[in-house]
Protein backbone atom coordinates (compact mmCIF):
# COMPACT_ATOMS: atom_id res chain seq x y z
CA UNK A 1 0.00 0.00 0.00
CA UNK A 2 1.45 3.47 -0.55
CA UNK A 3 0.38 4.23 2.89
CA UNK A 4 4.16 2.63 3.77
CA UNK A 5 5.29 5.37 2.05
CA UNK A 6 5.97 8.76 3.83
CA UNK A 7 6.68 11.92 2.26
CA UNK A 8 7.69 15.34 3.24
CA UNK A 9 7.33 18.43 1.35
CA UNK A 10 4.85 17.34 -1.49
CA UNK A 11 3.84 18.71 -4.05
CA UNK A 12 2.44 17.14 -7.60
CA UNK A 13 5.73 17.65 -9.29
CA UNK A 14 7.88 15.93 -7.02
CA UNK A 15 8.32 15.18 -3.01
CA UNK A 16 11.45 17.01 -1.41
CA UNK A 17 12.07 13.44 0.96
CA UNK A 18 10.03 10.38 0.35
CA UNK A 19 10.91 7.65 2.77
CA UNK A 20 11.24 4.23 2.13
CA UNK A 21 9.86 1.91 5.25
CA UNK A 22 12.16 -0.53 6.15
CA UNK A 23 11.18 -4.10 4.84
CA UNK A 24 10.29 -3.30 1.67
CA UNK A 25 11.51 -4.69 -1.40
CA UNK A 26 12.80 -2.67 -4.16
CA UNK A 27 12.84 -2.47 -7.45
CA UNK A 28 15.41 -0.60 -9.22
CA UNK A 29 14.61 0.33 -13.37
CA UNK A 30 17.23 0.99 -16.03
CA UNK A 31 17.11 4.26 -17.60
CA UNK A 32 14.08 4.36 -19.74
CA UNK A 33 13.91 6.00 -23.45
CA UNK A 34 11.32 5.84 -26.17
CA UNK A 35 10.98 2.90 -27.98
CA UNK A 36 9.95 4.92 -30.85
CA UNK A 37 12.78 7.81 -30.94
CA UNK A 38 11.23 9.69 -34.06
CA UNK A 39 8.14 10.87 -31.70
CA UNK A 40 8.85 14.48 -30.45
CA UNK A 41 9.77 15.67 -27.22
CA UNK A 42 5.73 15.29 -25.76
CA UNK A 43 5.39 11.45 -27.74
CA UNK A 44 8.64 10.45 -26.24
CA UNK A 45 8.08 11.61 -22.67
CA UNK A 46 4.32 9.59 -23.18
CA UNK A 47 6.00 6.97 -24.30
CA UNK A 48 8.29 6.50 -21.68
CA UNK A 49 5.75 6.99 -19.16
CA UNK A 50 3.55 4.35 -20.41
CA UNK A 51 6.44 1.64 -20.43
CA UNK A 52 7.01 2.28 -16.66
CA UNK A 53 3.38 1.81 -16.55
CA UNK A 54 3.36 -1.72 -18.01
CA UNK A 55 6.67 -2.69 -16.37
CA UNK A 56 5.71 -1.15 -12.54
CA UNK A 57 2.96 -3.53 -13.16
CA UNK A 58 5.21 -6.43 -14.48
CA UNK A 59 6.71 -6.10 -11.36
CA UNK A 60 4.07 -6.20 -8.95
CA UNK A 61 4.02 -1.99 -8.42
CA UNK A 62 2.41 1.04 -9.42
CA UNK A 63 2.84 4.98 -9.85
CA UNK A 64 2.41 5.55 -6.43
CA UNK A 65 5.30 3.32 -5.29
CA UNK A 66 7.33 5.20 -7.09
CA UNK A 67 10.45 7.04 -4.71
CA UNK A 68 12.73 8.79 -6.88
CA UNK A 69 13.07 9.45 -10.10
CA UNK A 70 15.70 11.06 -12.50
CA UNK A 71 15.22 12.68 -15.87
CA UNK A 72 17.94 13.15 -18.03
CA UNK A 73 17.09 16.22 -21.03
CA UNK A 74 18.99 16.36 -23.88
CA UNK A 75 17.66 20.12 -23.71
CA UNK A 76 17.04 21.32 -20.10
CA UNK A 77 15.07 24.43 -21.60
CA UNK A 78 12.63 21.68 -22.20
CA UNK A 79 11.81 21.06 -18.74
CA UNK A 80 8.28 22.91 -18.68
CA UNK A 81 7.22 20.51 -21.32
CA UNK A 82 7.86 17.31 -19.89
CA UNK A 83 6.80 18.69 -16.28
CA UNK A 84 3.60 19.24 -17.98
CA UNK A 85 2.85 15.64 -18.65
CA UNK A 86 4.97 14.73 -15.74
CA UNK A 87 2.64 16.31 -13.70
CA UNK A 88 -0.64 14.80 -14.61
CA UNK A 89 0.77 11.32 -14.47
CA UNK A 90 1.61 11.70 -11.08
CA UNK A 91 -0.96 10.65 -8.67
CA UNK A 92 -2.34 13.19 -6.35
CA UNK A 93 -0.57 13.23 -3.50
CA UNK A 94 1.99 10.64 -4.23
CA UNK A 95 4.67 12.53 -5.82
CA UNK A 96 8.20 11.06 -6.06
CA UNK A 97 11.72 13.01 -4.90
CA UNK A 98 12.81 13.85 -8.29
CA UNK A 99 16.15 15.37 -9.90
CA UNK A 100 16.07 16.84 -13.54
CA UNK A 101 19.54 17.73 -15.38
CA UNK A 102 20.44 17.80 -19.20
CA UNK A 103 22.73 15.35 -20.75
CA UNK A 104 23.86 14.18 -24.04
CA UNK A 105 21.97 10.83 -24.16
CA UNK A 106 22.58 7.80 -26.04
CA UNK A 107 21.13 8.95 -29.90
CA UNK A 108 21.08 12.46 -31.18
CA UNK A 109 17.59 11.69 -31.36
CA UNK A 110 16.71 10.35 -28.00
CA UNK A 111 15.03 13.78 -26.04
CA UNK A 112 14.52 12.46 -22.27
CA UNK A 113 15.40 9.76 -20.80
CA UNK A 114 13.98 8.72 -16.93
CA UNK A 115 14.87 6.54 -14.57
CA UNK A 116 13.28 5.80 -10.96
CA UNK A 117 13.37 3.37 -8.30
CA UNK A 118 9.88 2.10 -6.77
CA UNK A 119 8.77 -0.16 -3.95
CA UNK A 120 6.81 -3.06 -4.25
CA UNK B 1 22.98 4.95 15.35
CA UNK B 2 25.36 5.87 12.71
CA UNK B 3 27.10 2.62 14.03
CA UNK B 4 24.93 0.75 11.86
CA UNK B 5 26.33 2.20 8.17
CA UNK B 6 29.36 0.51 7.81
CA UNK B 7 32.44 2.47 5.72
CA UNK B 8 34.86 1.28 3.10
CA UNK B 9 37.65 2.79 2.21
CA UNK B 10 36.97 6.25 4.06
CA UNK B 11 38.20 10.03 3.55
CA UNK B 12 36.92 13.21 4.48
CA UNK B 13 34.84 13.73 1.29
CA UNK B 14 33.80 9.71 0.37
CA UNK B 15 34.14 6.23 1.41
CA UNK B 16 34.07 4.20 -1.63
CA UNK B 17 31.54 1.79 -0.17
CA UNK B 18 28.65 2.67 2.26
CA UNK B 19 26.30 -0.34 3.41
CA UNK B 20 23.23 0.41 4.19
CA UNK B 21 22.48 -2.22 7.17
CA UNK B 22 19.38 -4.69 6.37
CA UNK B 23 16.29 -2.88 8.17
CA UNK B 24 17.02 0.59 7.86
CA UNK B 25 14.14 2.90 6.44
CA UNK B 26 15.79 5.04 3.47
CA UNK B 27 15.26 8.70 2.82
CA UNK B 28 15.41 9.61 -0.76
CA UNK B 29 15.81 13.11 -1.53
CA UNK B 30 15.02 15.04 -4.21
CA UNK B 31 17.63 17.15 -6.14
CA UNK B 32 18.35 20.27 -4.28
CA UNK B 33 19.74 23.79 -5.50
CA UNK B 34 20.04 26.94 -4.04
CA UNK B 35 16.86 28.66 -2.29
CA UNK B 36 18.37 31.82 -3.71
CA UNK B 37 20.12 31.71 -7.44
CA UNK B 38 21.80 35.13 -6.97
CA UNK B 39 24.38 33.40 -4.69
CA UNK B 40 28.03 32.38 -5.72
CA UNK B 41 28.99 29.52 -5.80
CA UNK B 42 30.36 29.52 -2.24
CA UNK B 43 26.72 30.70 -0.89
CA UNK B 44 24.63 28.35 -3.21
CA UNK B 45 26.93 25.52 -1.97
CA UNK B 46 26.29 26.61 1.59
CA UNK B 47 22.61 27.07 0.97
CA UNK B 48 21.87 23.55 -0.32
CA UNK B 49 24.17 22.28 2.98
CA UNK B 50 22.00 24.42 5.57
CA UNK B 51 18.94 23.12 3.55
CA UNK B 52 20.18 19.54 3.33
CA UNK B 53 20.17 19.56 7.13
CA UNK B 54 16.83 21.09 7.97
CA UNK B 55 15.54 18.50 5.79
CA UNK B 56 17.37 15.48 7.05
CA UNK B 57 16.47 16.77 10.93
CA UNK B 58 12.94 16.90 9.35
CA UNK B 59 13.24 13.28 8.81
CA UNK B 60 14.42 12.17 11.21
CA UNK B 61 18.03 11.99 10.16
CA UNK B 62 20.96 13.75 10.11
CA UNK B 63 24.29 14.53 8.10
CA UNK B 64 26.36 11.80 9.70
CA UNK B 65 23.68 9.19 7.96
CA UNK B 66 23.83 10.09 4.75
CA UNK B 67 24.51 6.88 2.36
CA UNK B 68 25.17 8.69 -1.08
CA UNK B 69 25.31 12.15 -2.61
CA UNK B 70 25.21 13.29 -6.07
CA UNK B 71 26.89 16.69 -6.77
CA UNK B 72 25.74 18.06 -10.37
CA UNK B 73 28.32 21.10 -11.39
CA UNK B 74 27.37 23.28 -14.05
CA UNK B 75 31.18 23.46 -14.63
CA UNK B 76 33.11 20.98 -13.17
CA UNK B 77 36.46 22.68 -12.99
CA UNK B 78 34.55 24.36 -10.05
CA UNK B 79 34.32 21.45 -8.01
CA UNK B 80 37.73 22.52 -5.72
CA UNK B 81 35.89 25.31 -4.52
CA UNK B 82 32.87 22.99 -3.57
CA UNK B 83 34.67 20.59 -2.14
CA UNK B 84 36.20 22.96 0.41
CA UNK B 85 32.86 23.38 1.92
CA UNK B 86 31.64 19.94 1.34
CA UNK B 87 35.02 18.73 3.44
CA UNK B 88 33.60 20.90 6.33
CA UNK B 89 30.48 19.98 6.49
CA UNK B 90 30.61 16.34 6.24
CA UNK B 91 31.43 14.90 9.89
CA UNK B 92 34.58 13.23 10.57
CA UNK B 93 34.36 9.80 9.80
CA UNK B 94 30.91 9.60 8.51
CA UNK B 95 31.68 10.42 4.27
CA UNK B 96 28.79 9.43 2.14
CA UNK B 97 29.40 7.55 -1.26
CA UNK B 98 29.48 10.12 -3.75
CA UNK B 99 29.92 10.87 -7.81
CA UNK B 100 30.51 14.66 -8.80
CA UNK B 101 29.96 15.09 -12.87
CA UNK B 102 29.26 18.38 -15.14
CA UNK B 103 25.67 18.98 -16.01
CA UNK B 104 23.39 21.85 -17.31
CA UNK B 105 20.95 22.47 -14.90
CA UNK B 106 17.54 23.79 -14.60
CA UNK B 107 18.64 27.81 -14.82
CA UNK B 108 21.39 29.10 -16.06
CA UNK B 109 21.93 30.46 -12.85
CA UNK B 110 21.76 27.15 -11.22
CA UNK B 111 26.04 26.15 -10.17
CA UNK B 112 25.32 23.52 -8.16
CA UNK B 113 22.76 20.59 -7.40
CA UNK B 114 22.94 17.81 -4.55
CA UNK B 115 21.15 15.16 -4.60
CA UNK B 116 21.09 12.48 -0.97
CA UNK B 117 20.29 8.86 0.26
CA UNK B 118 20.28 8.61 3.79
CA UNK B 119 18.95 6.36 6.87
CA UNK B 120 16.88 6.94 9.41
CA UNK C 1 22.85 -15.90 -2.91
CA UNK C 2 21.97 -14.24 -6.31
CA UNK C 3 18.42 -16.20 -6.44
CA UNK C 4 17.57 -13.90 -3.82
CA UNK C 5 17.83 -10.86 -6.37
CA UNK C 6 14.75 -11.27 -9.10
CA UNK C 7 15.36 -9.44 -12.57
CA UNK C 8 12.33 -8.44 -15.52
CA UNK C 9 13.53 -8.43 -18.84
CA UNK C 10 17.29 -9.79 -18.53
CA UNK C 11 19.58 -8.97 -21.15
CA UNK C 12 23.49 -9.33 -21.55
CA UNK C 13 23.80 -5.91 -20.93
CA UNK C 14 21.13 -4.53 -18.32
CA UNK C 15 17.85 -5.68 -16.71
CA UNK C 16 15.41 -3.77 -17.02
CA UNK C 17 13.97 -3.70 -13.50
CA UNK C 18 15.84 -5.65 -10.87
CA UNK C 19 14.70 -6.72 -7.28
CA UNK C 20 16.37 -5.78 -4.05
CA UNK C 21 14.62 -7.92 -1.40
CA UNK C 22 13.38 -6.85 1.45
CA UNK C 23 15.70 -7.25 4.16
CA UNK C 24 19.05 -7.05 2.18
CA UNK C 25 22.26 -4.85 2.89
CA UNK C 26 22.86 -2.64 0.23
CA UNK C 27 25.98 -1.37 -0.51
CA UNK C 28 26.08 1.78 -2.35
CA UNK C 29 29.77 2.76 -4.06
CA UNK C 30 31.27 6.11 -5.13
CA UNK C 31 31.76 7.10 -8.33
CA UNK C 32 34.80 4.91 -9.60
CA UNK C 33 37.17 6.72 -12.68
CA UNK C 34 40.05 4.72 -13.31
CA UNK C 35 43.02 5.01 -11.32
CA UNK C 36 45.67 5.46 -13.97
CA UNK C 37 44.34 8.44 -16.79
CA UNK C 38 46.88 8.03 -19.16
CA UNK C 39 45.18 4.88 -20.41
CA UNK C 40 42.80 4.51 -23.47
CA UNK C 41 38.80 4.01 -22.96
CA UNK C 42 39.30 0.43 -23.13
CA UNK C 43 42.35 0.82 -20.65
CA UNK C 44 40.29 2.81 -18.34
CA UNK C 45 37.06 0.69 -18.27
CA UNK C 46 39.09 -2.72 -17.65
CA UNK C 47 40.72 -0.60 -14.91
CA UNK C 48 37.32 0.32 -13.45
CA UNK C 49 35.83 -2.50 -13.65
CA UNK C 50 39.10 -4.27 -12.10
CA UNK C 51 38.63 -1.64 -8.79
CA UNK C 52 34.89 -3.12 -8.90
CA UNK C 53 36.12 -6.88 -8.37
CA UNK C 54 38.24 -6.25 -5.59
CA UNK C 55 35.92 -3.40 -3.94
CA UNK C 56 32.89 -6.03 -4.05
CA UNK C 57 35.09 -8.65 -2.71
CA UNK C 58 36.44 -6.65 0.28
CA UNK C 59 32.32 -5.63 1.36
CA UNK C 60 31.04 -9.18 1.04
CA UNK C 61 29.44 -9.34 -2.15
CA UNK C 62 30.08 -10.12 -6.19
CA UNK C 63 29.29 -8.85 -9.58
CA UNK C 64 25.96 -10.63 -9.70
CA UNK C 65 24.96 -9.19 -6.68
CA UNK C 66 25.37 -5.66 -8.38
CA UNK C 67 21.58 -3.98 -8.69
CA UNK C 68 22.05 -0.87 -10.63
CA UNK C 69 24.69 0.55 -12.73
CA UNK C 70 25.49 4.43 -14.07
CA UNK C 71 27.61 5.00 -16.39
CA UNK C 72 28.89 8.57 -17.32
CA UNK C 73 31.17 8.72 -20.97
CA UNK C 74 32.80 11.93 -21.63
CA UNK C 75 31.46 11.40 -25.21
CA UNK C 76 28.62 9.17 -25.32
CA UNK C 77 29.02 8.37 -28.83
CA UNK C 78 31.81 5.88 -27.47
CA UNK C 79 28.90 3.79 -25.38
CA UNK C 80 30.12 0.76 -27.59
CA UNK C 81 33.39 0.46 -26.78
CA UNK C 82 32.56 0.46 -22.98
CA UNK C 83 29.28 -1.44 -23.95
CA UNK C 84 31.32 -4.54 -25.35
CA UNK C 85 33.67 -4.66 -22.77
CA UNK C 86 30.88 -4.34 -20.02
CA UNK C 87 28.73 -7.46 -21.82
CA UNK C 88 31.67 -9.86 -21.15
CA UNK C 89 32.11 -8.66 -17.40
CA UNK C 90 28.30 -9.12 -16.33
CA UNK C 91 27.76 -12.64 -16.09
CA UNK C 92 25.27 -14.37 -17.74
CA UNK C 93 21.92 -13.66 -16.72
CA UNK C 94 22.77 -11.24 -13.64
CA UNK C 95 22.82 -8.07 -15.65
CA UNK C 96 22.00 -5.47 -13.57
CA UNK C 97 19.32 -2.43 -14.04
CA UNK C 98 21.86 0.76 -15.70
CA UNK C 99 21.95 4.03 -17.43
CA UNK C 100 24.10 5.91 -19.53
CA UNK C 101 24.66 9.29 -20.38
CA UNK C 102 27.21 11.65 -21.40
CA UNK C 103 28.95 14.11 -18.25
CA UNK C 104 32.04 16.18 -18.48
CA UNK C 105 33.93 14.65 -15.57
CA UNK C 106 36.43 15.59 -13.03
CA UNK C 107 39.72 15.87 -15.37
CA UNK C 108 39.55 16.21 -18.95
CA UNK C 109 41.61 12.91 -19.24
CA UNK C 110 38.51 11.07 -17.76
CA UNK C 111 36.81 9.39 -20.31
CA UNK C 112 34.09 6.51 -18.41
CA UNK C 113 33.09 6.89 -14.64
CA UNK C 114 31.28 4.07 -13.07
CA UNK C 115 29.11 3.73 -9.82
CA UNK C 116 26.94 0.73 -8.62
CA UNK C 117 24.70 -0.31 -6.31
CA UNK C 118 24.99 -3.98 -4.81
CA UNK C 119 23.17 -6.02 -2.44
CA UNK C 120 25.88 -8.50 0.29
Amino acid sequence: MTETIKRYRTGQRMSQVVEVPAGASMLHFAGQISSDRTLDLDGQTRNILAKLDTMLEEAGSERAKIVSAMIWLSDIRTRHQVNAIWDEWVPEGAAPARACVEARLAEPTDLVEIQIVAIK
